[in-house]
């Protein structure tokens, strides 16, 4: 039997989407890569604990990134003044099309992997380009950080330029088999997931060959889905066979249902349908509040979205996005959730610290199976924070030491990080 | 005469509103506080000048802070679930009644001066507290940091709990002539600057003296001006004489007109006549969207203000908002705009970056004079940024540097800081 190990310090963590656990000089005990528990004394059936002691940092969830491009890391925070549709050509597509060089994807990605390494994320499901090659390269990369990951080859076949779109279903099928072989069950921290880019760029066709593969290899999904309303309209222009958006994914077997889970990003603007059916097949929003505002795609009705208990996580969606941080994801989302309310639906009131910190956490980590969280039976993802730099005038609670964690969290810094039990030697 | 002195380097200046120059390899050359330019070769009348040689940092000026609380820093990142009347009452009154206190206050401003420092701000404006000798004591070591700060001990006699508010006329005129005796003229680095809370703290009695005070002493003027509805249905009970909030401080000598600048913060809902006497008097607009977003203000036209004409720069406005960094307000400034312009108001496009970096530099400069661009004639204000940790796959340009500066701040150093020609030592 394996040894038991904790980490000992000032622990925080949701419960539910409600309630922030604070246990001040606790304890937080795991098996292997299994959480046993948080106590404010070691029970006696675990007594011989290996304990580290973390002294007066707070120790929190790994935090779960549920939507962000790799290969637009080394953009972001540029071409801010663009929308959705004008921002792919004249960003995203440019820049994905040099990913076909290996050389070129070795440079970006080693990049992306360090600082997703060093970042206050333990889990992420990350956009690759069309490119099979390059999106092995990312995997191999990612599967060095220790940091858990699903990393998809990205499917478009329409509406893309030339240079960059699968030349044909067949071509796209070809490459993305050859991109599966190489990648079902051949790492340990990293897997597949199949990614239609967004409906726009895949024919019917493609779809459904895709819902084949998913069928066939039993995998997760991730897309995104109803971010802006020209995007909409165009989708109902393309499939006027649907009634709405998600249908056009839902009819190939691309809509959640199965025990490998869908993601889709954003959301701003799902109808009541769109919105019940997400439910029912158990779709998981991935909630982009940088984004949704760099591209000026809108502010989704998160509150609404919770209170209906969809399942919900946050999403950097680097490049849309710029920031890597999940913390800031966080903040984004209680301030735009906000601006929301003040100025569109007043029926729908901001989100609460509470709500935001257990989208970052355990509502994301779901994702991944038992994540997110330091209930018994979770996997232990962990960051230790030392908020020393934050220090005030007068002594703040654990609860308040959070929230300013959060809200200020580049003063901070990641003293110790944990990916599924295993530690993340960072910087 | 003095030494002519330079920093060589990758420089970044705002010329107007709508122009970002940007040099490579380029020579920022000034004597003793002025600039003489910038230039691709040193000039031969300044041929022997000092030169420091940045390297490939990039050099850009000075940030300004209009409008921010120093006594309220110790809690940003707190309190985030209230609007601004119920935020004042929970958190600011008493949290700026413990400033009665010289020891407290001595250790509260110790922590907010050395954080400016080490911050890209070298220009503020600052409310203190009511109270004469905590506003000296945070004067006093904002003057050892060698920033370019304005400072106010704040004059508020009603509608505050007793333990704050001032308890006449009487006794607030002394404590602010008490103040005024111990500040005016006593610096080198700061100058006190007369601080009517806002007009609900305020009696038309209290107003009248403080305009009596600034006509005496020829003082600046800040205070917070159109944040929230609410306020201002209270003003208009409150003075049911007035046709507009801004008429308030107007009829008592307390918005613009003067040499000495008037500042007031928000202006989220200013109409068009208080528009116009803000334009005629040339009162500046201190922006602040990070606090409007998390108390739920609203987002202020501030397209149409640029385009009006009006003076505009940007505000942390701790602890509305949580962050220091006039950076951060750029960015906010543009993703609020975008957010206002797709939900609120098509009319009004969304700011450039451009325009956000203008109104942290040189909009909000000048404020304090000749501040905030590196043009001939103006102050040297400089910040040295090393973005290494930005770099990415591919090289970029000087402009594409300076906008992920902006956004993704947190990631680089301020390698050397300047304010009024003295190198500040920062960390």
């Amino acid at each position: 039997m394996k040894k038991i190990k904790g980490l000992k310090g000032q622990i925080c963590f949701s419960s539910d989407r409600k309630t922030i656990i604070v246990m001040e000089n606790a304890y937080l005990l795991y098996r292997d890569n299994e959480i046993l528990g948080v106590f404010k004394t070691i029970p006696p059936e675990y007594a011989g604990a290996q304990i580290r002691d973390c002294g007066n940092h707070v120790i929190i969830p790994g935090l779960a990134d549920l939507h962000t491009h790799a290969p637009q890391y080394g953009y972001r925070g540029l071409g801010m003044d663009l929308e959705l549709l004008d921002w792919l050509n004249q960003r995203a597509f440019p820049e994905e099309a040099r990913f076909s060089v290996r050389e070129y994807a070795e440079n970006a990605y080693r990049i992306f992997a360090r600082d997703m390494k060093n970042s206050a994320t333990t889990r992420l499901c990350i956009f690759a380009t069309r490119h099979a090659d390059a999106t092995v390269c990312l995997m191999d990369m990612m599967e060095e950080t220790g940091l858990k990951s699903m990393v998809g080859k990205v499917n478009m076949d329409r509406n893309a330029p030339d240079y960059l779109r699968e030349s044909s279903v067949l071509s796209a099928v070809n490459e993305t088999k050859d991109w599966l072989d190489r990648s079902v069950g051949k790492y340990r921290n990293v897997q597949p997931v199949l990614t239609p880019r967004f409906t726009p760029s895949c024919t019917d066709d493609l779809m459904e060959q895709i819902g084949k593969l998913r069928e066939q290899y039993d995998l997760p999904v991730q897309s995104h889905l109803s971010e802006n309303r020209d995007e909409i309209a165009w989708v109902k222009k393309l499939c006027p066979w649907s009634k709405f958006y998600g249908e056009t994914y839902d009819r190939y077997g691309l809509f959640g249902k199965k025990k490998a889970n869908t993601v889709m990003a954003h959301c701003v603007y799902s109808g009541e349908e769109e919105q019940k059916l997400m439910k029912k097949n158990g779709v998981f929003i991935a909630h982009c509040p940088e984004s949704n505002t760099n591209i000026a795609s809108g502010i989704a009705p998160i509150r609404k979205y919770l209170e209906d208990g969809q399942k919900i996580g946050l999403g950097s969606d680097m490049a849309g996005g710029s920031a890597e941080s999940i913390f800031r994801a966080m903040v984004l989302a209680i301030q735009v959730s906000k601006l929301r309310y003040c100025l569109v639906d007043k029926s729908l009131k901001p989100l609460t610290f509470e709500e935001a910190f257990y989208m970052g956490s355990m509502g994301g980590g779901e994702f991944f199976g038992k994540v997110g969280t330091f209930q018994s039976g979770y996997e232990l993802d962990a960051l230790v924070i030392n908020d020393n730099a934050l220090h005030g005038p007068y002594g703040y609670t654990l609860r308040e030491r959070l929230e300013r964690i959060v809200y200020l969290s580049e003063r901070c810094t990641i003293a110790a990080k944990y990916a599924a039990g295993k530690e993340i030697i960072i910087k």
